[in-house]
């Protein structure tokens, strides 16, 4: 069955954007700037992308404004309102319906691209099998927490690596009675 | 010069202690349980340790009401209040002032053993050296964060490995220019 993977960039403590909602805080150490980490084989898996509002707006605003990134891929952009539609972007104004109907649908992974509201409603309905997470080397202290979920949530660790001052660590669900 | 090292247990999500103050979420998935990372070269490479009122609270009450944890090294609480002092437990109820007088005296590295008003404290000061922390496969989302500092501070990785689940990473304090 396709995988739905959480992919997404967060400080040392946790947080995905600071105070000012700006991911300008992402930056490795210059060692390796070339180096993308498991970045091309994960998005090689994956066929589909979740993206939140919050973070459509700030891709179509500020990241990329003039080439949406996920070309090639499916993105569904979830939200009740109105964006600009095309053959590969589509919006869905339920998440949980819509990762249930990609689930048994067949295809490669689906990545959850954030942000944290998705990402939280995913892992409270247990529907997010794994956790890739590249930790930047810096503190923030306040700002967008990635996490806040129901229940505290056991991993388990299927890999690490490093590159560029960032460390990446993937997880996937441990079993009930672990 | 001595450095002044963190090393500290955290959740994936940057908490020291769950909501009810428990660390008993600490824990690896079984993997690897004699393997105990680098905290034997780290135990070797001090010979201080500096703790809050509340841990030492929670070692001599919980933890290890038996028999002192730190026997052999020199350990300073930190309160206003009063401890049970002995020949290598004292305490101090100027954090700042104990730790620049211990960084002009002679002696092995010291360890800041938490809680996290002494590391915020430190922190926010530039006192701490070295950065130490041992990634647990779990998320708490509540509880007490590890980091709440004033400014966002910028980090160097400087190695990380892994056991039984674990990551532990390990950074330092980056130049003002970096």
């Amino acid at each position: 069955m396709r995988k739905v993977k959480l992919y997404i960039a967060m400080s040392l403590d946790g947080f995905i954007a600071n105070d000012k909602g700006s991911v300008d805080f992402i930056e490795g150490d210059g060692s390796d700037e070339n180096n993308f980490g498991t970045y091309n084989e994960f998005y090689e898996s994956i066929d589909t992308v979740i993206i939140g509002k919050n973070t459509y707006d700030q891709i179509v605003n500020e990241l990329s404004p003039d080439e949406w990134p996920y070309e090639g891929k499916m993105s569904y952009i979830i939200t009740s309102g109105e964006i600009k539609e095309s053959e590969n972007i589509k919006k869905s104004s339920n998440l949980i319906e819509c990762i249930n109907t990609l689930k048994k649908s067949s295809g490669k992974d689906i990545w959850i691209c954030g942000g944290a509201s998705i990402v939280n409603q995913l892992i409270n309905e247990n529907l997010i099998d794994e956790y890739r997470v590249t930790i930047i080397p810096t503190i923030l202290s306040k700002g967008t927490k990635l996490f806040d979920i129901k229940e505290q949530l056991k991993l388990k660790l299927i890999s690490y690596t490093s590159y560029n001052g960032f460390v990446e660590v993937k997880y996937e669900k441990r079993g009930i009675n672990e």
